[in-house]
């Protein structure tokens, strides 16, 4: 799959094409190649996300206390919700993966 | 204790002197006065600080793994240090608190 239909499916246009390439890559992958897999990127994403909901909510929701803000972005950001995104999006066909996890997958 | 030596302190000029205010009211305080008290604020802060945390930990210690980072943040912005920090810089005397919490800090 090309890498500019994936920006132009999340609408975003990336400045240095080498941060979404490691974005994608599965740590099997990186691991068969030596190369950056996207463990440290999704912990720096992680965070963005939470202060991006978090604004938000703040911004938005200003009838909301502070643990009922917690509950709501807890439930936006958390596996099931970004992979139901990432479905959407078909994110899977983009990612490279290693072929122990390629393998797994068609199990 | 006036706002603008607490501004001098943290080295920031606040915009919205409001948000200052708003940030350094107690819940008892805000009970008292029906006001809004600190506690999204709070929300929305702790939402940032793990944020710039992740982020400077991802451009300065290129060396750390995603579980080393994780660790590292977490004794950052952990109730422990955040209070080192405040009492350093005196934010005691800059809160607003109601007279219950007052009675309670001085028993």
């Amino acid at each position: 799959m090309e890498l500019a239909q994936f920006e132009d499916d999340i609408g975003y246009c990336f400045k240095d094409i080498e941060k979404l390439k490691t974005a994608l890559t599965h740590t099997s992958y990186a691991n068969e190649r030596n190369i950056s897999s996207n463990e440290k990127l999704e912990f720096l994403g992680d965070a963005i996300l939470e202060f991006v909901t978090s604004q938000y909510l703040y911004e938005n929701y200003k009838h909301l206390k502070e643990g009922e803000m917690t509950k709501v972005r807890a439930s936006v950001v958390c596996e099931e919700s970004l992979f139901k995104i990432a479905e959407k999006l078909n994110f899977s066909d983009f990612l490279y993966l290693g072929k122990s996890e390629r393998l797994n997958r068609w199990k």
